[in-house]
């Protein structure tokens, strides 16, 4: 069963995700050399200090600080140290002294991708990274497997834990935004800087993972549209609820039609939207991710899982290794990226979509007459509305006017909710949401 | 990018499955000509009968009924037949002539896997057959790949359609046991001889292609402990509902500890369970499946989509045409199954489960104690006791009394049942249920 030599690999970092990658390759051993046809050795650690504290106890011979030597002596390179510098150069050099490449590095790859997957191409050499986007779910490789002789035309993900949890938290306990963040810090969900969380740009570096794979095209993380959750009020959670619906920060890839050329093109874009309770991804709370495909045949298909976590992200290292290997031991074709299609990316004012616009408006008569006629001017039509009455709360004399749109452009919606804001019977725009999966 | 001579293709079939895969191929050529690096070209589609009426138009030309020269000139063979007999012999052909095979056909592989996968593996050629699970779901190959580096504990799937429409109807709209079977019959979810569903044969066979690629061990379908759904009842499901639960029929793979030799067993069984509505399972409506995954490292995941329809199963075919294809022209590993592991099968009464049990009982002191004494002498713990005092429904004087129990071993559940219902003060034993997804 193992004839084959055995397979050297490196590790490249001992954070909570190399640490479990460490020990899984160790404890599963005699397995995993079954499954693959050869050992896997594993031939050092790299890390900066050969000092500190570990997760998970393992040979002091195997730590080194010296990264290059590691790398050169080795089959398969595993790169779980996060950032840019010095994890995009010793990938470089794994590349091209012809090692294989696994990486959980989701920010490397979204801005360094292109270079990366050019290099491996060139040298015959594979990067793997499934790791990278949904942790220890399953999603890459069915896209690019499962899925490839289908049409996907749009992956709907929530892909970061952390904005999952505290939007779960206001949704289901009723926290307000600070306390739903501060439990989120306290629980480790969130991170000391949550900025990369909570204005979306993980969930931004997700999509331009999942476009690539889905359609075959390169999508700079610059041209990611992405709105956070820190607008997100717990007023416009509460009438989510109402309403039959629940927030998420949603991460959408879409394939459309260029309106120009008449073409395909495609969408990439992160921001907070209704859905209603009856859809798969309203199901998902706590720090769950969870990937929605919808595909010309498969139809809907959903994804769930641990999106986080040192040992669920390690299980998907661990995929990726065991492929790597096999592929080492039988040859064959690996994961690289499949640029081919490179399809045009519009602007969010492309896409096709619902709003929820709550409105602040004077009480008087002619009112929905007025803001109907703005919503027709802009040619957006009207699914529903919902006019309270001024109660004790409305000592102003205002009423709230609750707009549900028909689906329609984004630019002709966005310019409606411009207009609205400055005709004189509303007092004020209180709240604007997309509404997704449908 | 298709410097590959062209890959012969051939179709054994023309139903719904077939004649989606067929219209796939010819109306996405281009794109998979892009992704696989070589042009598939649809040899034939081989049918019995020329003349019948096909859901998509197909030229005339590429239907034959000679089966056996078609196979013999076609570089990947697609079974979509059906049956064991004439696949079986199609498949045997197609491999020894050193074609790859693909199929949907679940009852083929229960039946006859290990001959079929043992002579693959001596004439070197591969057999795919993602499609023959949950059809449309990616749940095979994530299992073998994106989880080759983990270690599975169970999977866990609603695997059958229409047993899940039948028991979703009953519980989400109260119809009765029959109203939701003639429903289903209506809207094409069961067959007009709907025992293979209803009884738990087609999940039987799911579950062992399942448990053959979690523990990389063949279990043959007549070793599958089954139970189907004609045993429940709406009062069942009502109950179930009050409580928090919702019955499912499910497939289930686990790893156990033999407790003769304290090494790795595992059981593989089909029976509808409770499990409790804030389950990810618990939300798979309809005609839907999912397949929920605990493993060791990567915790919990669910994969959830469409389990039947012809051009859902027709995109899990088309994802292993694709992979057939890349291995024609890359080379490497293909699916085989691999049963190194030969982990032995255990019988039912060797799993840990719960049960709860509903009793009729004499309305009399001391009630409790005596049935309590029973569970006692088993070694079987009460979690939660639900005892209703009797009202004008119960005109002879019986109460009923609900107990859940804790984990115990399903011999002792059966010995404890077996005993309470012949023990004088229960009247009757209405309803044993297990449950699952703790």
């Amino acid at each position: 069963m193992t004839d084959y030599r055995n397979l050297r690999v490196a590790l490249l970092g001992a954070g909570s995700v190399g640490s479990q990658t460490a020990r899984l390759l160790l404890e599963h051993a005699d397995e995993l050399a079954s499954r693959v046809g050869a050992r896997l050795e594993l031939a050092g650690v790299a890390v900066r200090n050969l000092s500190a504290t570990r997760d998970v106890q393992l040979p002091a011979e195997l730590y080194t600080t010296d990264a290059e030597a590691l790398i050169e002596s080795s089959d398969i390179v595993v790169e779980l140290m996060g950032g840019i510098e010095p994890a995009r150069t010793y990938i470089i050099q794994a590349l091209t002294s012809g090692a294989d490449v696994i990486t959980a590095n989701k920010a490397l790859l979204a801005e360094h991708g292109t270079e990366l997957f050019a290099l491996a191409d060139r040298v015959g050499a594979q990067l793997y990274y499934e790791a990278s986007v949904a942790a220890a779910i399953p999603i890459l490789r069915p896209l690019r497997d499962s899925l490839a002789g289908d049409r996907i035309n749009r992956v709907m993900g929530i892909v970061n834990g952390s904005t999952n949890y505290i939007l779960d938290r206001m949704d289901r306990y009723g926290d307000s935004a600070e306390d739903a963040a501060q439990t989120a810090l306290e629980l480790g969900f969130l991170e000391a800087d949550p900025t990369l969380d909570v204005e979306g740009f993980d969930a931004a570096q997700k999509v331009t993972i999942l476009a690539s794979l889905a359609f075959h095209t390169r999508v700079p993380v610059s041209a990611v549209y992405r709105e956070g959750i820190t607008g997100v009020t717990l007023d416009q959670i509460r009438a989510a609820k109402n309403a039959g619906y629940v927030i998420k920060l949603l991460a959408i890839a879409e394939r459309l039609t260029d309106p120009e050329t008449g073409a395909d093109a495609i969408s990439a874009r992160v921001y907070p939207a209704l859905i209603s309770r009856e859809h798969p991804l309203a199901s998902v709370y706590e720090g769950k991710n969870a990937v929605f495909v919808e595909a010309e045949a498969a139809g809907s298909l959903m994804f769930y899982g641990a999106g986080a976590g040192g040992v669920e992200t390690a299980s998907a290292v661990m995929g990726d290794l065991v492929s790597a290997a096999r592929r080492h031991v039988a040859g064959g074709p690996g994961l690289a990226q499949n640029a081919h299609a490179d399809l045009p990316l519009l602007p969010v004012g492309a896409i096709n979509t619902r709003y929820h616009i709550t409105l602040r408006v004077a009480d008087e008569p002619g009112v929905l007459a007025r803001v109907a006629s703005v919503l027709a001017t802009h040619g957006v039509s009207v699914e529903n509305v919902l006019q309270t009455v001024p109660d004790a709360a409305d000592a102003d004399g205002t009423a709230t006017l609750v707009i549900g749109t028909h689906t329609a452009r984004e630019a002709a919606l966005a310019a409606t909710v411009k207009e609205l804001a400055v005709i004189g019977v509303v007092r004020a725009v209180s709240s604007v949401l997309r509404v997704e999966g449908i």
